[in-house]
């Protein structure tokens, strides 16, 4: 494995651990029991890639055969309930941990459509499903509309992270750099959007 | 193609038009945003048929290798979003449109089924999911109790049109014209159902 | 076959028919129509495995291929409808019921994922999702947060259970009376929690 790729595997578990601890903490929110918080941290780190999975033909959810992901989650639910009265310090560190699992899932998300063949329209859904959909279900799961149908650009960053990836892949710019300027893009982008509280228009008249 | 395969393509594009624009109404109703809006519209759409090519094995989601239909969706978020004060205007039209939609993927979702091998209840089943089961997505999704596991019936026309086509399929009685006349029965007695406002007998005691 | 297998097929039986009840149940609670009480039903019964063979490549769900499991649902469904005034007489009955379901879903749950070639932590985790999520869909459908991340343990017995199983099959001790084991210890650990009212140790501090 070359150095580049082991530091993307070293930064994956840690967008699963802030995932996981963003998961935990809206559990303990719902006062959910020792179980709950464990799978809504589950579904919020790991739902997005076991969707994407799910939908393509002849692939297991990745997590069934990696297991390091379900030990991840686990310390990352005791992490939460252990430390839950001082998260709060840590809000923008685990923000920044949540951009960087969006980044990294949606990337990982194009690349595989690109690998089944599939057009850019799909391939870029594929990277939104991974990246943002995790959360979808978490909130689904606590009985919440989805956060990301509602309130923050964060979805539409992964889009659009995902389809400069695309086109760039396209026209034949490809490797490791080109992976890590689409990463990094929406890591700045989502970055702005939380420190400038930037929303999308809204659809409907203010009265 | 023959003519009457190419307009059942026709058919079914303005089913996802208007399954579409049946998803973004709702969206609009919970004040979602731009992206919640297209998800809804997209859940809507192709959801029930998505559920069914989970659930088979070997199957990616149609969607996936037919980008047609996100377009379709895409186009019919944005119809719904510009005429949205006007759409009340339209909505005998849009029902009849949902209506088709639901007597196309009803058959479709039959015909997948007897393609597998599968008995008669598995086949009534998946065309069920595919007719019917968008709507249910959108409702969770929203966090609704599905609609048609209260008020209308509509998954029991699917059930219905679906049992008429495996029947006659089974007895050899097949081809184009048997097809129609199962779509054009759900989409009558659908109607009949709409217009006289039929509903389905209570279980509970009126008290 | 050998008869404790067709015992095992006749608990299952069972099983899937408590299961069923338990659901047509909750739906008549939230007064839903026929469909959507033998949905929910359905959801509850065959959910857990369905999203178990979901998540694993290249299964179709099993009750598409063995159609006894709807029928024993439909009559389930309409013997929850009849008696449904006096159900209430039975509870003690059917909690055993539905306690005979968790654990025999358990124990194949986790025998697929041996099958499959996969971790300890992936094996137990097919088998609490076969066991305990038909639950958790039944109450995403009717709008509740689920049921076992709040207030039982029930998903927690099946972790153990499963990974008795498990262990056990790992140093070569397998065979229908290893089988059988799990499956009791599971169905006695439920009855104790059931008649002691024991709960998890809360995760909150009690003001």
């Amino acid at each position: 494995m070359e150095p580049v790729e082991q530091i993307i595997d070293l930064i994956t578990v840690v967008g699963v651990f802030a995932f996981a601890i963003s998961g935990a903490l809206t559990a303990m929110e719902k006062k959910l029991d020792l179980f709950g918080v464990f799978i809504i941290a589950f579904a919020t780190a790991v739902g997005g890639g076991s969707l994407r999975d799910v939908i393509i033909a002849n692939r297991s959810v990745f997590w069934l055969t990696e297991p390091i992901y379900t030990y991840v989650i686990i310390g990352g639910t005791f992490f939460s309930i252990l430390f839950r009265k001082k998260l709060g310090y840590l809000r923008t560190t685990l923000s920044l941990f949540d951009t960087v699992g969006l980044a990294l899932y949606t990337i990982i998300g194009v690349k595989i459509g690109i690998q089944n063949d599939l057009s850019g329209v799909s391939c870029i859904a594929l990277g939104t499903i991974t990246g943002a959909f995790g959360g979808v279900i978490r909130d689904i799961l606590v009985n919440d509309v989805p956060m990301i149908f509602q309130k923050e650009i964060y979805a539409t960053i992964s889009i659009f992270g995902g389809s400069l990836y695309f086109v760039l892949n396209h026209y034949g710019i490809t490797g490791t750099k080109i992976e890590l300027l689409a990463i990094f893009t929406i890591i700045i982008l989502r970055s702005l959007v939380v420190h400038f509280e930037i929303k999308l228009p809204t659809i409907y008249s203010k009265n």
